[in-house]
């Protein structure tokens, strides 16, 4: 006789930097794996978990999304006290939500909100280059909120991708913005879906622009005439955070306002 | 016959966390020994540099002053891109300059300014915690704001030091102020000098009294009846940056407006 199943949705937080990304790999340290393992801990239960969105090596997160199914009926303070006990420092829950047992936090994601942040300074800097990609500069900012402008809305962003597993390249951007204070930059992009490297890949184009090396212009082309891969070289992990997903379901609408999906310059 | 010496002061940026602090230690990692090794592997010469302020283990800066004497005739871009070449990732060099020989980084500093970041959460911020104080919070800045006035001026700061090894306890802090934007928050504290431990020990306060647990008044009584190390517990060093070191030298002038004396709130 099996027990009733409840569904938990869970916001995590975490320092992609000792990771070999989100997703469950054999010998390697991923999020997924350090869930689960904590997870087991508390609960005795060994379990897949989901995740929203399958972040690379290095790559963070502030409003990455998992769900489990348990027999157990903890409440969802335990939840989030319990798990960031047996976590290590690199990953913490940030708020557990009771979610309908067909939720699916990948399948069920309306929007994806990511971060990148950027800093543009002559030398190496050691407090900025775990969180973000610290550049030579000057960036003509003009140029790339140029280029911005140019990939908001409805394309085929094959061009910006590695070459697709799957045949589907259209995405819709919803934003893609350029915040500075001073030498610092957060470059935002709200899509209802990226494709894999997307981000990545654009910041990498968009720096070149930034330094003359390319115009706003190419971009036109490469959404006209889109051909896997023609974007390169792409951007390095540790300046991308994956800031917020979006639900439509009820259980999750209070995560909608979540300061975390601010887009800030850092330090 | 012995060759013109010539006097260099590098200012430098580091993350303290992988450091046992900066002045020299046998067997321990430490700024100042990174930096002698580079000199060593740029130029040939061992020496002792001096260094302005000390830090402690997982004290960072963004502004620690330090000074070489060399025999070699370096231009000062040279010896900024060859120290940082052979520096770890976690220092690095921002600006060198010639100085006046007699050029001291300890004695001939006139101010320096210390920033100490906090962020108020509910549960643990992997993101953050590397840089900033995570506390639980909520705080209550009028309270912070009201302690920080008090502090201002020449004060004898015994009870907020560690037991001093000297006698002399007299500073005078030109400012203590609080920057806020959400949940993040930037101490900055600009003096003479400081004491050890002083704002560790002053933050530690600080933020007793903006959770209720303390009452800004206990200042008043902390400085009119001094006594070594009555204020405790010390905040983590984790979250305090040396941000600037000011000289009064028309060589170091430039320095003195640097961007990096801005007191932000991080991520």
């Amino acid at each position: 006789m099996s027990e009733p199943q409840r569904r938990i949705a869970l916001r995590i937080q975490y320092d992609g930097a000792t990771f070999a990304g989100s997703q469950w790999q054999p010998h390697s340290p991923t999020v997924q794996a350090a869930l689960e393992h904590a997870i087991a801990h508390l609960t005795g239960e060994t379990q897949r978990i989901d995740l929203a969105g399958r972040t690379d090596a290095g790559v963070h997160a502030t409003g990455q999304v998992a769900a489990l199914t348990t027999a157990t009926d903890l409440p969802p303070p335990r939840w989030l006290h319990g798990l960031n006990h047996f976590l290590p420092d690199t990953v913490a829950v940030q708020a557990a939500q009771p979610v309908p047992p067909s939720f699916h936090p990948r399948h069920d994601a309306r929007e994806r909100t990511y971060h990148y942040h950027l800093q543009t300074a002559p030398h190496r800097q050691p407090l900025a280059q775990r969180y973000a990609w610290v550049v030579p500069g000057p960036l003509h900012l003009e140029r790339i909120r140029e280029a911005l402008h140019k990939l908001i809305g409805e394309h085929d962003f094959a061009s910006f991708a590695a070459p697709p597993e799957h045949p589907g390249t259209r995405r819709t951007l919803a934003e893609a913005s350029l915040h500075s204070r001073g030498a610092q930059h957060c470059l935002r992009f709200r899509a209802n879906a990226f494709l894999p490297h997307q981000v990545r890949r654009t910041v990498g184009l968009l720096e070149r622009i930034g330094r003359g090396k390319e115009t706003p212009d190419c971009i036109d082309r490469l959404l006209a005439e889109p051909q896997p891969g023609a974007v390169g070289p792409t951007a390095p992990p540790h300046g991308l955070v994956l800031a917020h997903v979006r639900y439509d379901i009820a259980a999750l609408a209070e995560w909608s306002n979540d300061s975390e999906d601010l887009c800030r310059p850092q330090r």
